[in-house]
């Protein structure tokens, strides 16, 4: 590859969009460019109705995205200086599974008039939690039915995903649902919105709709137990997904015509935000532990073999990079963890500048000083354990304990969590070298870097970018371009070529590690009683206060 | 009893003394005055040398408790404005065991000018854990010798008592050991300093020199077992203790002078802060719990048989009420643990304020409703589990948890912990009826009271008394001038002529208690199980912060 070819990249965030423009040649990030959503996360009402949404409603209305593309690509072309002729492909990311009912042309029922009032036809975001009871029944029949698919994901379904929303709108609102020819990820519809193919992608259908290669979809037979009637799961799905990587289409006339593109830019089918973190950090071959460390931690390994391990999201065959079983797993607290402290209990710095001032103090810390110990399930447990009613705890304190100490421990506590990941991936015979880290934990907190290099006893390093989803999906729209444009012919040519150097490495510490094999013989101790042995205690103080809110709920006394 | 008569008490606390003239006919407290020490709690430097202390070194100066005497007493009888001859009566109560070595006429070493710059010259405050080493080392030689005293105990001797005190003594200066005709506790001193007569009680040697009129002290080769040479254990202590209420004799003439009262008034034998609240509280029949609630708890039992159970601090013949074995038990950390959350945890309001808003704040949630438990061992447990090394638990930690109910969580853990030591009196045989509480956080927490009420499912009631522990030794000093003088033949008849009215009184509240009830299993749980089949994870992790700590001292590294 000589001549000079460039990539575009878009990453759809829950609150922006970015474009970014890639140098296929060097790797380097010419210009990006982010517009915000204009309603953001629509969660308390319906636009135009007013009509006031549940708790745990979450909605995003596809004008917004529509408009990253308007206005991030010719924004960062002309930031750029580059050739429109240079640009050779186009991929994107979106978050997941964020999904939409649409017609059989593909237009949105909630930008249609007859629809729009209808908060059920409107895009549901990944955090869009209304569906947990449908969640909880479907799990409850797969594991009476003992559903194979089911040890694909760890053992548990989420709320998040494709069926519990899909059958949350069969159940909820049967009009919209009859009018939908498809309910579609955001991240397929885009594609099909820019190149006018429907094509979806076996990444969201593998993770997020239980979908695979071998097996298909879940049997109906186990739908129609949980929700007699719902009998049909593909009618709005489809059955053929494409790999990573695949050319969805070339930009359609008219919104080339409008980006200042060619018409020959190559698309190539949806990705999701997190797994496309993988090529984007620069990772393409098995070995390596990918942890993207943000408001929560997503872990992410490719291995050519599958195994079936407990407390993974899920396993999926091409679901990270083709030809590679790609496994997810996660930690559900972790910036928010900090935030929440240094917000709660941070006292009257608790203002962005309490984070840093913690972080600062925290640090001068020696390991093993604080005498604490903490287990950072403040929002359940994801990765091992699987269990959502599991409960925050803080073990160790006395008189003398500050506050620099109890956030020190938490931020261990995230360390040991992903330590027990990381050995749950061994014990199962996947095997981890390097840990990469990408998000803006990693980023923001070169204490939690190197403790987790302290207590994982390996090295941790950190990609020399800034825009690294966006760099995944640009790599795959260079795939789809192919090389002889000027692209690459699969996405491992097309990491090593452009494979970011590294910002900082963090080492294991010699002296700490052995002190932190002794926090942690403590932490897997509690770990393993209050997380297993004995985890209707953490269970039943949830339930306590679940029937005590119901309770008031009845008498009408005020709620929290 | 027709004429009119007064009392004196003195009750010696930690920073100052308190001195209350109290109406024997009435019962109500005619004045109070305080003295606070001028040295207060020596634990930085030697008072004219300056010489640097230790960390858990605590002292205080005999010159601070005589300044008590001469100054706080003109001024309640000149508030008072009563005839000095009415005045029958003195009692004193002290911290203990606070100890000091003497000369054989009472002079404390430490204000001769030749012992004067020697640390161990002086009074070792109750709070003095210096000794600790020494406590560690008796234990373990109790135990397995099997000794029968130490079931008297709990099962565990305290740092702060009488023979870690002396055998430290012993160990670091043999020269003011040598010295001493006497360690004395600083309660029989003053007594001794007022009637010119050495008059130790029964209280102190019961509760903190582990001697019993049935079986005397340890016994010598116990002692000689655990530190060969020390072996005539009663040298400075006597063997000859006088039942509490006892005449130890009548003001000194020139003191009387001083003080503008008669030679006649009868002074009564000293007495402990802590249990003469029993009486102070209008107390003298078992089958109730009086709970002194402070920076800790001390709870109080009297009952005709002598049981032996775990977990109690200890059970003297005598001790509080003569005619009655007396009980005591407590909680280590209940008003600085709530200090501490305030003061660490609590955002800018830390001031004092700070602790009003939290408890307004937390009586507004609902039992059961926060979602979380504590274990309330923020330094250590002492009933029932008699382990200093165990530490502090807040469990049920979520993103939505506010600091108030982290507040009502540790508030909730003192009852709880306290359902529990009261359980453990019912499993032993002691039944409990009503609650007696006193003690500043008492006062300060009605959120607390209903707590412990709701908890206990036994009604709280509050004394109508401000100076419990000084009408206590008031009423010691009646009953040591008599009922010819105007005063009682015994504690029993003093106690109730003089009972205090109840001030507020907390029933159970009878839709709370079944939601307590859960909670309480799993603190219940928890307890068992942190607290002793897994009682080494907490232990480790301390052990590992002083292991850590030790190394940053062998390397030069700042300490904490």
């Amino acid at each position: 590859m000589s001549r000079q070819a460039y990539a575009l990249g878009i990453d759809f965030g829950t609150e922006s969009g970015r474009a970014l423009l890639l140098d296929l040649r060097t790797g380097a990030e010419v210009a990006v460019s982010e517009t915000r959503y204009r309603s953001g996360v629509i969660d308390r009402v319906l636009p135009e109705t007013g009509e006031e949404l549940g708790d745990d409603w979450a909605l995003q209305d596809p004008d917004d995205w529509m408009a990253v593309v308007e206005t991030a690509i010719p924004s960062v072309l002309a930031a750029a200086d580059v050739p429109a002729e240079e640009v050779i492909g186009l991929g994107v990311d979106f978050t997941s599974c964020t999904v939409l009912p649409v017609r059989g042309d593909g237009v949105p029922l909630c930008t249609l008039p007859e629809w729009r009032a209808r908060p059920h036809a409107w895009p549901k975001l990944w955090k869009h939690h209304a569906a947990q009871p449908v969640a909880d029944r479907l799990n409850e029949v797969a594991a009476e039915r003992n559903e194979e698919f089911l040890s694909r994901y760890g053992g548990r379904l989420s709320s998040e995903w494709y069926f519990p929303k899909l059958i949350e709108l069969w159940l909820a609102d049967r009009g919209v649902y009859d009018a939908a020819a498809g309910f579609i990820e955001a991240t397929d519809w885009i594609v099909w919105h820019l190149t006018g193919n429907e094509r979806r992608q076996r990444c969201a259908a593998g993770y997020k709709a239980c979908w695979s290669e071998r097996d298909g979809l879940p049997p109906t037979d186990y739908f129609e137990a949980a929700y007699p009637g719902f009998s049909r799961p593909a009618e709005k799905l489809g059955t053929t997904f494409f790999p990573l990587g695949t050319r969805a289409g070339t930009l359609r006339a008219e919104i080339a015509a409008r980006l200042g593109l060619p018409e020959t830019v190559a698309v190539a089918v949806g990705n999701v935000d997190s797994f496309v973190s993988v090529p984007g950090a620069g990772v393409e071959k098995p070995g390596i532990y990918l942890m993207v460390v943000g408001t929560s931690i997503c872990d992410l390994v490719i291995d050519p073999d599958e195994v079936r391990l407990p407390g993974i999201t899920g396993v999926v065959a091409d679901g990270i990079l083709p030809g590679f079983y790609g496994y997810e797993a996660g930690q559900v607290a972790v910036g928010d963890m900090l935030a929440w402290f240094v917000d709660e209990l941070g006292g009257p710095g608790g203002d962005g500048d309490g984070y840093a001032e913690f972080e600062r103090a925290a640090a001068r810390l020696e390991p093993g000083a604080t005498g604490l110990v903490a287990l950072d399930w403040w929002n359940g447990n994801r990765s091992i354990l699987a269990d959502a009613d599991l409960t925050g705890a803080i073990l160790g304190l006395t008189l003398q304990t500050r506050p620099d100490e109890i956030y020190r421990a938490l931020l261990e506590s995230i360390a040991f969590g992903n330590r027990r990941v990381m050995e749950n991936f061994a014990e199962h015979g996947l095997e981890l070298g390097e840990v990469v880290a990408c998000g803006g934990v990693a980023e923001k907190s070169p204490l939690l870097m190197q403790v987790i290099a302290d207590t994982s006893g390996r090295r941790v390093r950190i990609p020399a970018a800034s825009e690294i989803p966006a760099r995944g999906a640009a790599l795959f729209g260079a795939v789809a371009a192919g090389a002889e444009a000027g692209g690459f012919d699969d996405i491992a040519t097309a990491v090593a070529a452009t494979r970011p150097a590294t910002a900082r490495a963090y080492e294991p510490d010699r002296e700490a590690m052995p002190i932190y094999d002794r926090v942690y013989a403590v932490y897997r101790s509690l770990y393993e009683s209050l997380g297993r042995a004995q985890a209707d205690l953490l269970r039943g103080l949830k339930r306590i206060r679940v029937d005590r809110a119901a309770q008031s709920a009845e008498k009408g006394e005020p709620g929290e």
